[in-house]
Order: structure tokens, then sequence, then C-alpha cells
């Protein structure tokens, strides 16, 4: 099934796709209302309510190469790193290139949101703590990563986090292709079986040391291929079974 | 004016201190409802619903050094890291020593609670945003800080951001002392007046990158004098004017 989040008639809904319209639901969750809207036209919006987003950086060997860290010695748990709600963004949403960095980076990656409070998962069962999958569109600030104590700037700030089309439900996420594309040029192309940790490991890693709540966000790192946008780029993150996330640099 | 948040017949109330007396409202800032309780044995909770925990480190000159941190050249600009709302603890609450960190520190703080939604908060005017101050222990995996890619277990774990006992509204924040207390013997002893960065300098520059939110807490840095905790252990942190925030160590 796919869950989506909408503006309409001034206010947030969430819904469920079937047939290009969008059936309205009473939450994330919740039973059809009965109201009805055509997914054409329909202003989508980030479709998760984060208390937490909590990202995975270092999570694909290639991606590690190219950054020019050191591979001698992989990860031996994944590396965490939290973005507030502040900085989601929506689908076909624009994203203004900050005027204090001056290499602001594209990382295309498989997005999940939590559909159950949890806490400590197991590895048999941590998948059923997902609600589902979506795209996720990780910018950094690369020039910034060195010099904040923290990735705050770098990673952060308000809409640094697009996130959608919608939520994909019924989803093996092991084995997905990740591609992001500028301007229709294919940039990064990997798949999630490269993951260095994949999905399981990092939700009961995750949640061995924080509480995760309904609606928080895990962006499970990036592929090989990162770069520099420009003001005007058009950036599409398509992962496999989900559909394709598009955000305007202004 | 001291504003409070409790537990009361099972609910979580805002309410208004005074005269030994609970004046319950009906929100943070809200009227009140009529209904009284006891400060006295009232079930304190952290005074502050966030969407994100925005924390300052290496803000005192003198706890840069006791870190063996490089002072000869001060941070030009605050450092920041994020806690999510998972780790926020109550007054009088019991934190357990984690199973995963063999060197738990404390780190006493003013905190600060933000009343307006506030982006490019400009110096004349930014302490407006603020609601109210508290006190603020900044838990933290030492031992952690050097091995996590950015401070997720060593800062962000569930409950590692006691807060309380109240929000005191009427406080100007420049030169307060801080002290925390460790089975009543004093372990930090710093004036709010010595901080890098004051706290009109934080809301600036926080609120240049990202949109703070009514309820987010920022947390300021801590003074010289951080250390080791054990089990068993009493924490107590001071802020001049506002009160004592107490933390048992489980």
């Amino acid at each position: 099934m796919r869950i989506v989040r909408i503006e309409h008639n001034g206010a947030a809904h969430w819904g469920q796709i079937e047939d290009q319209s969008i059936y309205l639901t009473g939450s994330v969750t919740g039973a059809r209302t009965g109201e009805k809207v055509a997914l054409e036209g329909a202003k989508l919006l980030a479709p998760a309510e984060p208390s937490k987003i909590v990202c995975v950086g270092r999570n694909y060997l290639d991606h590690i190469k190219e950054l020019g860290n050191d591979t001698g010695d992989l990860p031996k748990e994944p590396g965490i790193f939290l973005k507030g709600p502040n900085a989601l963004a929506e689908q076909g949403g624009t994203v203004e290139y900050p005027a204090w960095t001056q290499n602001f980076h594209f990382e295309g990656e498989l997005a999940l949101v939590i559909g159950q409070r949890a806490r400590d998962l197991k590895p048999d069962t941590a998948l059923a703590a997902v609600l589902g999958y979506t795209c996720g569109l990780d910018l950094t600030a690369r020039d910034l990563q060195k010099t904040d104590l923290q990735w705050f700037r770098a990673k952060a700030a308000d809409r640094f986090c697009p996130l959608g089309p919608w939520l994909e439900t019924d989803l093996n996420p092991t084995d997905l292709r990740v591609q992001t594309r500028v301007n229709g040029e294919t940039k990064q192309d990997g798949r999630t079986s490269h993951m260095i940790f994949d999905v399981v490991q990092i939700l009961t890693y995750v949640s061995k040391f924080v509480t995760l709540e309904v609606g928080d966000v895990i962006l499970t790192g990036t592929p090989e291929g990162v770069g520099p946008l420009q003001k005007g780029d058009t950036v599409e993150v398509e992962v496999e079974g989900i559909g394709v996330l598009r955000t305007q640099i202004g």
C-alpha cells in the first residue's frame, strides 16, 4: 500500500493511494474518511511527522572511498547523526542553495518511517517496526562538515531532508536500486544490498540507544557518486519499488 | 514567573507556581483553568515539549582546556550538536548508568526554552524568543565521543538530558552562577558571563540555520569541572535564580 500525506483545503491529511486517487484517512494508519482527491495535482507533503531523523553516515564502501575517508578500518558499528524535523522538505519542493556554503551536495538514500514505538529491537522482528519506505535526499554542506564541531550546519539546516513522494508499505528493503539524477543525468546508481549495515542492523543498533517513536525517520546512507549542486538544478532520487522524489535547488 | 509541567491525574499539565501552589493552565502559556495542586509532592516533568534540543559544545574556555582540546584557536562560531526529545528526563528522575559506557560524565548547564517560532533572530530582539530558563544536565558517554561518527550514543541516548525543575521567565541570563554537585560535593562552579558565546549570540547563530519552534530547548554549554559518575550518585545542577535539578544515577 502507498500512504501519502497531502495539503488539502489548507490542512495536512494522510491518505492511501489507489487507482490514481487518494482516499483520505483519519491518521497515518487510520480508517478512510470517505473523502477522495485526485493524486494528479495533489500537493504532497513529506510523508512523516518525526520526533527525530536518524541518519547513517558512511554505509556504502565506495562512498567512504570517494570522500577520501579511511577504508582500511571499516566501521564496526553504524555511524549515526541526527537532523531535526525542521529539515523536512516535500515532493516537488524547492530548497534554496544556502548563502553560507560553497559546496552543496546531494546524497540520495532509502529512507524508512517507524510505525511502532520501539526500543531494543531484535533482528528477527525489527522490520515489523517499519511502517513504510520512501526516498530521502540527505542534503549536505560538504565544506562545513570539517569545520562544524558536529554536523549541524552541514546536515541539519532547514529543508536539508526532502522526503517522499509517499510511503510504500509492502517492500523488501534488502536489494533495491537507489539512483540519483541531477538534471536528468544519473549521478548515483547503487543497491541497498551494498550497505555495510543493512536495514535490520540499523534498526537494532539505533534502538539500543534511543526509543524510536511512531513517525521517526531513518535515512540509511548513500551510495557512491555524491557531488555538488548548482542553483537551478533538479535532483531526482529514485528508489526501486517506491517512486521518484524531485527537488529543485533555488 | 515560574512555569512548571507536572503529571496530575495520569496526564501532563502545565501550570504556574505561586505561594507553593501550582495553578494549572490550559497550555504552557495559557490561562489558568481554576484547578490548583500543591507544589510539594507534585510529580514534575521536564518543562519543555521540544521538536529538537540544540546543544552548544566547548562554550567555556576552561572546559575546553580540561578536555585537552586545542585552545590556541578558539571557536569562531558556536559548536552545535543535537539531541532528540527522547533524551529528556525529569526533576528527581533516575537515569540508568548505561551498560555500554565506562565513562559517564555530568555537564551542568543553563538551558532555555523557546516561546516564539523564530528564524534569523537579531541581537537586539533575540531574547524575546525565549520563554524561560531552566537547569540542564548534558549527560555524556565520554569514552564514545571519539569513536562515534557523530555524538549519537555519546550525547543523544534516551534520558541523557534531564531538565528542570521549572522555567523561570524573569531572568537575565548574562551573569548567572552555574553549579554542579555530586553527592553534595561541588564539582562545577562557573558563571554564564564566562561563556565564549553568550545566549544572544547562540540564539542568533542557531536561528540562521534552523527554525526554532515553540518548546525547543537550547543547552548553552558547560563550565569546567566535568567528571565521571558512578551508580548511586545524586547529581544536582543549580543555576542562580532558577533552582536545583536533581538526578539519580541508577
